[in-house]
């Protein structure tokens, strides 16, 4: 048996705990099991009663002849369950219970020997704090989770893998009442083991799994589901993924909620982009996107994605076009200049089936929406058959959303694999979602080259240490001396810059430590003195200017791994946060998609007729600069140029941070 | 009969063009009527027919013996029709014919001459294109609205005026799955008449509405739908408004449904604060939000909002808190500084209610949001009833997120006056929009001074002009004097600006027309001779010197009307575009505001020990500014001043811009 059959598929599962009193949630998965179909047996442990809700019920699962695929352990005693589980060569253990990492320091610590010992024992775990497991094709409800009351929830070829247990209800619950089936639906809790990664591993090899949707709080293995998104894509199957976490405030629920960081928002964007993983922003797109992806691959767009729009009501189009606008999507009609076919009332309602097909076939448009106002409601058949029968066959994304409330219809269209939206806002993230889909990007494998000699490998480094490391990778940076008492000489050509040179110092200039535009030796040597303390030595620079400043960073994120960024330099821009991330190391193209995208740039772009800077050297600072995440052991955890000064020809970092892992 | 009466109560109505085909949209007003109770009298009138729908017909209004309160015209002939209404003395025209403001000029033209002879004939008129009334608690649905085909659609206390009438119908349909009824519903179409802001009044004098909600796409008449919405608040009516137009491409889409200019998104946003109006951003929450604000006033709130909140699920909290900590609302927690209070599943679900109570009661949280899981899909009461309980009697707002799909919760929650919510989004849209409703501003009827002497009133001014009329209304304004050939004398002092005085020249600047900081009479003379042509005079000001750059600006919108801006300045400020819009006259509190929200200004307000700006001379500044919409007869068109230099001690606007309205 493998991992995935006994997860999704078990022939024999024990029950650790089963009560055998109905209204008490340790009786659902054995109820939820039969009212499900389970075809497999059954197996309560309980350690005071003979029968289980008619079941024989077992004192220990020694005590059971019988192999056991999967265990659900729903009792205090996890540690002594698990040794159960050893001892009977189960080889894979789900735990509802909770008192681990969702439960303090020493919940966390628990869950740590419990892994291990796990580890020792050969039984793989899902939990602590899982609601179970839910496979709907398979007719597997092993679970806790309370919408499984629910009679005959359909089945699809949409799996979810979640961190929160009831979100997975919810999802069923929504997506039944649409139409929308769900082939598996895995509930992480804790991800002590089993963690999402490799849940989306197994559902890009499970064959009734065509789509995977994941609910996250955080992300606590971003390699692994890196991985995981890469062999699903190779699969064919998109990865769509809601997560929280998105103000201070989610992220700081998130931290209570999970025990584990949420992430900065920004850098599980540039993660999740990374990865291929599709990311939507409201709770209903994520039920509702599927039908939108399945068997589609990444349109891996440069320009503006352009959307055919047909409606029978202006104002249902228009609450749909008004937020694909604000994304960026324009709209195209087929020898029109009209932003969209609008086929009012009762005009033209017999070729609507007819104008779908059209824009359907527009070369011009990458996707088609067709929006339905009451009719949908009415006459359900004659409103959407049209539309299905346009879709056959046809391989060109199709939306449709539907003003009135219309269940039939969005079940009609749902059963015949075309998207359909109940909001409009859902209707316009979805394409929003669809259209900033990028494949995993290639992992670029460039050589850093060494750790430069006389640079220490901890704690934090100096400017000009800095400056060395930097110009290692390939940045170009400005030429520095470290002068000393008595003299202070040095051969840098005048104007030059005079600072403190101390790894402690970061905002040098806020604490009068930098003095700028020294003209000549006589003021070089009046700053020196007013400068040196003590006879420290200090560090002189050529005084670079240039068009604009830009600052390029350098992060190995706790969360999502090494990040480089780059942004707009002054104060304005830190103000307007006008920076840009991207998994490290970037290629030239990725750093100058980057660059595009940062928007105070504008004034090296040429805006108000200013001269144009030198972009393409800024690009490639940007990718020698992200190099340091390729450094063997990655010992930077942080490191900053600011500024890079952008020259007509060329840029060079002026003033460096960094910060090594190791203190 | 009153306006009120005839349009909502009519006692007895005309079908001008009423088909006997049942099949037609023609024969759907006498249908409808017919199906939901109208207990008034119904002409139809055909010109062929003896009888309609087994209503005797006549050929026209005039055959008709008794008073006609309301006719319904679908013909297209409306010119012939509304003769007909005129001599048959008949006080109310619904039109839903097209071919008018919504075809072109041609057809505003019509337009034109059709309103300016309802008004000789004394008729009012509601459309073109309207689809008509629906009055559900009058039991009047003179519509040709197709989702009239409901049955027994649910009344309320909420009344909708609606520029797309098939939005109506999404409305009412949405809401009836929902259990939220309706009073009144109205589709204005093209508003050549009766428009939204009348219609607003109305419904402010209407005893059976409480709330009134907007579905627009443009703004026709501000200043009526200001008076308006000023009506509903002494009334006690809260108005929402969900307005499309918010991208360029939803602008176009408008305008090209509407005929209308959709109006810039932004000073809508300041157009709506300023009338008491709430913003809503998604359709749903339009109209799910009733029950938040029915019988509520404005929070007027000047600090961040509070929410406390509590869930049976953390995954589903999480879903609502994250966004309502991206619109900058905190959540609260009695006695504790967990962001929430998680009642996990089974542990406590027993005192769901007393929660609820305690935090309804609890003086330091604003409004109260309860999360519920699974138990309101399949234990409907168990899981609403204690939650509607502890609403009882208490007056701070309640907001609920059921995660499943659970209509029966929905509707008990609807039936008890509780606001209930789909998604996640549209519980935190309705948070959003509820803490950021003001009152009504007043408007300041400050002086403005007479129109100085020797300025034009026609055109554009030049600088010294522009900067003449700012100092007359209260902008400190650079000293300036113009320079003239031979000797270009002056009597300021150094150091200068010297510019081309020119009101054709706009970006004086970039075209070499300025030059700063000129230190000495030599040098001013050496500039004037390269700056001077054929002996034209130049403008001399003194060069100021301040710690940042503000832009202030007015405009007289052809939507909204006066507005005042006010920004940071500097290029990069431009490119983001931070500005404050605000309508005009502001006073000192409102110009704080302002201020305070002009992200660049943090450069102002001490950030990163910066020096500190005298912000209190800024906004005296733009409360002077702004007066510009208190001139008789509002002259101008379009000002700025900038920059305005800001100093540790005053401002000074240096550059000055003014378009007056006639050429």
């Amino acid at each position: 048996m493998t991992l995935a059959q006994v997860l999704f598929a078990p022939r024999a599962v024990a029950l650790v705990g089963a009560s055998g009193d109905e209204t008490k949630n340790t009786a659902r998965p054995q109820r939820y099991l039969h009212k499900h179909g389970y075809a497999g047996k059954i197996f309560p442990i309980n350690a005071t009663r003979p029968t289980v809700l008619d079941l024989p019920a077992f004192k220990t699962q020694a005590e059971i002849t019988e192999d056991i695929d999967h265990a659900f352990i729903m009792v205090e005693d996890v540690e002594g369950a698990l040794e159960d589980c050893g001892r009977k060569g189960v080889p894979l253990a789900s735990v509802f219970s909770d008192g681990f990492a969702d439960a303090g320091a020493g919940g966390a610590a628990r869950q740590q020997r419990l892994v291990a010992r796990a580890r020792e024992l050969g039984v793989r775990l899902l939990g602590p704090n899982s609601m179970g497991m839910i496979n709907l094709t398979g007719r597997v409800a092993l679970s806790v989770n309370a919408i499984l009351e629910m009679d005959a929830p359909p089945a699809g070829s949409t799996s979810v893998v979640s961190q929160s247990g009831t979100m997975l209800g919810t999802m069923l619950s929504r997506g039944a009442a649409r139409g929308l089936g769900f082939s598996k639906m895995v509930s992480v809790g804790n991800e002590s083991d089993l963690g999402v990664g490799e849940l989306v591993e197994l559902l890009a090899a499970d064959p009734e799994t065509r789509l995977i949707l994941l609910f996250l709080e955080t992300v606590r293995d971003a390699a692994r589901l890196a991985a995981g998104a890469r062999a699903a894509h190779a699969a064919g199957k998109p990865v769509v993924a809601y997560k929280l976490g998105r103000s201070k405030l989610g992220e700081r629920l998130a931290r209570s909620h999970t025990g584990a960081l949420a992430g900065e928002d920004r850098a599980l964007d540039a993660y999740f982009r990374d990865c291929g993983i599709l990311r939507v922003d409201m709770l209903e797109t994520l039920i509702e996107i599927g039908p939108l992806l399945e068997g589609r691959r990444p349109p891996d767009l440069t320009r503006a994605p352009r959307v055919a729009v047909v409606t029978t009501t202006g104002g249902g189009a228009a609450s749909v076009v008004d937020r694909l606008g604000t994304a960026g999507i324009e709209t195209v009609t087929p020898g029109s200049d009209a932003p969209i076919t609008d086929l009012t009332m009762g005009k033209k309602s017999a070729s609507y089936g007819a104008v779908v097909g059209e824009l359907l076939e527009f070369p011009g448009s990458d996707a088609v929406l067709a929006v339905v106002g009451s009719s949908a409601q009415f006459h359900p058949r004659h409103a959407v058959e049209p539309i299905i029968a346009a879709a056959k066959g046809r391989a060109k994304p199709l939306a449709v959303f539907l003003t009135p409330q219309a269940d039939e219809s969005l079940a009609l269209l749902a059963q015949a694999g075309v998207a359909a939206f109940r909001t409009p806002e859902a209707c316009a993230d979805a394409f929003h979602a669809f259209f900033s889909w990028k494949s995993p990007q290639a992992r670029e494998k460039g050589n850093p080259g060494e750790w430069p000699q006389d640079i220490p490998i901890k704690g934090r480094l100096n400017e000009i240490q800095a400056l060395t490391l930097f110009g290692s990778l390939g940045v170009p940076v400005v030429q520095s001396a470290v002068v000393k008492a008595p003299d202070y000489a040095h051969t840098l050509a005048y104007p030059v810059a005079l600072k403190i040179l101390s790894a402690e110092v970061t905002h040098k200039s806020e604490l009068g430590g930098v003095i700028m535009g020294i003209a000549s030796r006589q003021e070089f040597d009046a700053k020196v003195k007013s400068l040196a303390r003590k006879g420290e030595p200090l560090l002189v620079q050529h005084m670079e200017t240039g068009l604009a400043e830009a600052i390029v960073g350098y992060r190995d994120d706790p969360v999502v791994g090494p990040l480089v960024m780059v942004g707009a330099g002054g104060i304005l821009a830190e103000l307007y946060n006008d920076v840009v991330l991207h998994l490290a190391p970037v290629d030239e193209a990725g750093a100058r998609a980057m660059i595009a995208a940062v928007k105070g740039f504008a004034v090296l772009r040429g805006y108000r007729g200013l001269p144009k800077g030198d972009l393409e050297a800024l690009a490639r600072a940007v990718v020698a600069f992200s190099r340091l995440a390729l450094l063997a052991g990655r010992p930077v955890c942080e490191a900053e140029a600011n500024p890079v000064v952008v020259r007509d020809n060329g840029v060079v970092a002026v003033d460096a941070l960094v910060v090594l892992k190791e203190a």
